[in-house]
């Protein structure tokens, strides 16, 4: 187990009839808030009105700017940092999804860095940038995936470059995270297949480590795997049932604060191929990572076999012989497999009608910035090349 | 799953060689530190030197009172309050375990009170009381057991009138926690299977709820009894093997810093009893609840013997048949009970050398201040008695 340092000060106000208390929630940063969204989805079920009611019963300024697309743009964030320091913002309200948030982190630190440092070349394209400060980010999540509630992390595309990154900090871990799983009643139900995904994918992510005895988290991880496959199937056909929503929506949650993989380095190189495939195709994020973690196992599993018949056991309930160990990891990978295909997500690149055309291309550019991925194994460019041929 | 709001703001800096940082983690509360520990095992163990080095380079003043004890005392906690008072003390540091950290929170909130509020009658003796301002407490955890590390609550006891009584929250969570599990490896073995014990019970107070639909906490109480239960008997076996000494320390902390229970009520009975039994017999606060939570599942179980029947197949493997769900909750508790044991615990009142002389008188005790206990199953002066009987 390596040491860690591990804080996460966001405040979860989860349930129904919650999305009321964002007024009185918001009010100690200050009275102008930028509220944040996306298409407009929240104007539809009733979300909007049920915010600015409150902000407003809370004496708040609201200024609004909304337009946030799934892999969220550069070219937003840049107009919302200049609104922000126009308007003189006392705090971000991010009500959607993670494309929401993660625009509105960005945003938020953008906004407070010197005319001298570009929020783009200093910090998603170094990875050794440091946020010192940021405006007070609050969500009001309505889309149970990208886990970015109160997580660490923000992921923005520069569409003009095809170019998708990230950038993680303490600094920038929400104020407040405001959850209310009747609001994913009118998800559609892909993008409530793609939430699972995107959770699997977290929880995946973390697990899949070289760091030995660090069991607890292991077990923690096991647990919150579970119980994703457990009731991502039983949401998407009971759309309307609280109980599995609240499920789906704390675990999503709880897949990426970061208490569950303390001790280790996790992997996520799956994200950072799945970054190439979305940052050049526009498909939705869960869709892709279905798409690429099985070819990733395909590929690394060898360098840790036992992690992986750990995995097929405890996760997945494969009782073969352990005289096959193989067998178990590919008795695993087609159980992972199903449970996407259940879903309705596509699990290799031609089911997503993608070919091989530009896998060169993808690999060569998940290099930019950076010299390769990943931490179970280090993957260079070759790597990323054989994993996507494998997916397709 | 019920509504929930959750808040932990505790840094936990975990692992080898981690107590050198004390210093910088205090500084940013002010100059003067009170150094709060227990009956000198830190001065034996090399805590004690490398805490008051780190403070001192750090530039920090220390003054210093130890003597707390296992069951800590009102009588010090009324003389903690008086010290920092007198002292005007800016940060509390409790150095050990459980008794130590409770002994400081209720100094620390205790020292902000105003004249005309005394800590003992308007706040553990008064369930509906409300913290509101502390001086902050830090944390070098020595201990792996009450979790109270990064957990809402502080316990004491009145020996005079032999009452032991909690108070719980938000306000007094410790700014952080320290924690080198190279500090547990010259634990006495009893006192590392009563930590043990503590953690597991923290695990079953929350798991044993009549909340349905709550799965996601259900599974990841499980994970932590299972590393409990895996790993309490290699730290006895191997004292000195880091490893063990970690998964116990980080399951400690994660078992009782309430992320784990959102969207429930736990139990908490079996607590409130042993705190008669402690607070009467002065026994260590594991070994009291190694006696009495299998005399209360005995007495609770049928009153949702599903929850008992899952507890049953997913934390202790019971393979029985569905079709005789009674034998299945004894196989259970009988496993719980042989892991006690095996750790060298007492599993009955007459393994502790108590009889049957006070359990009426205890059993009324457990009454003072409130109506009932426990919320699985409410329980009166009459349930109590007939529990601690089945405890004979």
């Amino acid at each position: 187990m390596l040491n860690f340092n591990y804080y996460n000060p966001t405040r979860v106000v989860f349930g129904k009839g919650t999305i009321d208390q964002v007024g009185a929630l918001a009010a100690p940063y200050g009275k102008k808030v930028l509220l944040h969204f996306g298409g407009g989805s929240i104007r539809k079920n009733g979300v909007y009105t049920q915010v600015t009611g409150s902000l407003k019963k809370a004496g708040l300024q609201v200024v609004e700017l909304g337009g946030v697309v799934p892999n969220p743009r550069l070219s937003l964030v840049r107009e919302g940092i200049k609104l922000c320091r126009d308007e003189k913002i006392d705090m971000i309200l991010a009500v959607g999804g993670g494309s929401v948030i993660d625009s509105a982190k960005a945003i938020g630190f953008g906004a407070r860095l010197s005319d001298k440092e570009d929020v783009w070349d200093n910090y998603y394209m170094n990875q050794d940038c440091i946020v010192n400060d940021t405006i007070p980010v609050g969500v009001v999540l309505t889309i149970p995936a990208a886990g970015s509630e109160s997580s660490t992390g923000t992921v923005i595309t520069d569409w003009d470059n095809n170019l998708k990154r990230a950038v993680n900090s303490e600094t920038i871990i929400p104020k407040f995270a405001i959850m209310d799983p009747q609001t994913n009643f009118s998800l559609p139900a892909y993008q409530t297949a793609c939430g699972a995904s995107d959770i699997l994918a977290h929880l995946q992510e973390r697990y899949f480590t070289q760091e030995k005895h660090n069991d607890l988290s292991d077990r923690l991880l096991e647990s919150a795997m579970k119980n994703v496959i457990s009731y991502a199937s039983l949401a998407l056909k009971h759309p309307n049932d609280y109980r599995y929503r609240a499920e789906l929506m704390w675990t999503g949650t709880i897949a990426h604060n970061n208490l569950l993989n303390q001790g280790r380095v996790g992997d996520w190189a799956s994200h950072d191929i799945e970054h190439e495939l979305s940052g050049l195709y526009d498909i939705a994020h869960g869709a892709g990572l279905a798409i690429v973690f099985p070819a990733w196992m395909k590929y690394v599993y060898r360098d840790n076999l036992d992690r992986f018949v750990q995995y097929a056991v405890r996760v997945w309930g494969v009782s073969l012989t352990f005289d096959d160990k193989d067998a178990m990891v590919e008795s695993a990978i087609d159980r992972l497999e199903a449970f996407y295909r259940a879903l309705g997500l596509p699990v290799r690149l031609s089911d997503a009608g993608i070919g091989n055309d530009h896998i060169h291309k993808m690999s060569e550019s998940a290099m930019i910035g950076r010299s390769n991925i990943g931490n179970f194994k280090k993957l260079y460019a070759p790597d990323v090349e054989k994993i996507l041929k494998l997916a397709l």
